[in-house]
């Protein structure tokens, strides 16, 4: 597992992302140490007067696009020998578990999101190591798309879970969906938890939860049971 | 399209979503009363005098779970008559624009945000319409994963998106991804817009970017192609 990542988020609305960053598991990942997350406006490398860093598309079509000029003075400011410059867009690849564990041993990522309407293609073609999306669906922009990749990728760094939790446990591990989980009180307005929960038998609870993946799974995602 | 959407958010972590609710497109429709976004903290509806909210579960097993009590008391004040209930987790139905576009109607979402581990089978069964996933990943906790669904959501709400923007060019539209974009300089460091996007020849621009689209969509995600 890696020891550390930076993060460099590229973004029109830094506001966004601020209040993600610090709060939760993140928020202390950052006080410990493991984790460096650094949210940039992009208009700080505009160099018009009046920081525009968006203009209308060549041959037509609604919307703004992003200029390549700022984000090329920002990357080229920001990037490492090594680092991962990853661009979030619809069409890129489907963001998986394993994206995650593959960036969170990069060391450094560079995270660019885009406006509504996306940004001048040398951008893509040149500055950027990764295109991205987090599902098939369309957002205002890519602030919070970032913020997802950051957050699962974190999950890979050592530490940052803490002991309380673990990766064991997740959804998708073995290709099946996580079994139903209760708590106290073991009687809430007359729904009982599952007796087997509650038999301190780890061999039948173990049997049970197993059984109540493979259900759920086949109810619901045919399409990822091996 | 619809004309007014409110959204109640049930989180454990209210300040990871005002920043982000607050800019934007989300912040500007707000202002202009199209949308209504309430964020509450569910250890409001806790009783217990620590505001304890969540438990380990039944049966063993690491980190901690949501309690049934808090989440049936927030939600009995909320919910609405007509309202969707939403909870954001891993294991449910895959996130789309079709969603977005029956979610923008409801009139009334309630979003419940899971902890790390999850909450309590009973919530699930009884109190929750719709359970969602937005992909195929693990997250430190739901609340990106409301976020995500509010902002896809509130680009069907009639005037969120303003003149400027459409949903007509979105990515997905005839199951075909985005063409590529450019804009000003025609010329940036040698590298040139495609000489069709400057002719002004409206056909052959259509017929370009169409081509481009369905060069992308084959080398990229043949699966969505018709």
């Amino acid at each position: 597992m890696a020891e550390h990542l930076k993060i460099d988020f590229l973004t029109l609305f830094p506001k966004m992302l601020e209040g993600f960053l610090n709060e939760s598991m993140l928020g202390r990942a950052q006080e410990a140490g493991i984790l460096e997350l650094n949210v940039h406006d992009i208009r700080n490398w505009a160099t018009s007067k009046h920081k525009i860093t968006d203009d209308r598309p060549f041959g037509g079509g609604p919307g703004m696009l992003m200029k390549p000029e700022p984000i090329f003075s920002a990357i080229e400011e920001l990037q490492t020998p090594n680092c991962t410059r990853i661009y979030m867009c619809p069409d890129g690849e489907k963001f998986s578990p394993q994206h995650a564990e593959e960036f969170s041993k990069a060391g450094h990522l560079i995270i660019l999101s885009g406006h509504y309407e996306g940004i001048d293609q040398r951008v893509r073609d040149c500055l950027i190591d990764r295109e991205i999306s987090i599902g098939d669906y369309v957002l205002t922009n890519g602030t919070l798309p970032a913020a997802v990749i950051a957050d699962a990728t974190a999950r890979y760094v050592k530490g940052v879970l803490g002991e309380e939790n673990s990766l064991t446990y997740d959804s998708f591990n073995d290709n099946l969906l996580a079994f139903p989980q209760y708590t106290r009180p073991a009687d809430f307005r007359g729904m009982k938890v599952p007796e087997v929960l509650m038999s301190g038998d780890h061999k039948k609870i173990a049997e049970w939860r197993r059984e109540q993946q493979i259900i759920k799974t086949k109810e619901r995602r045919q399409d990822i049971l091996k």
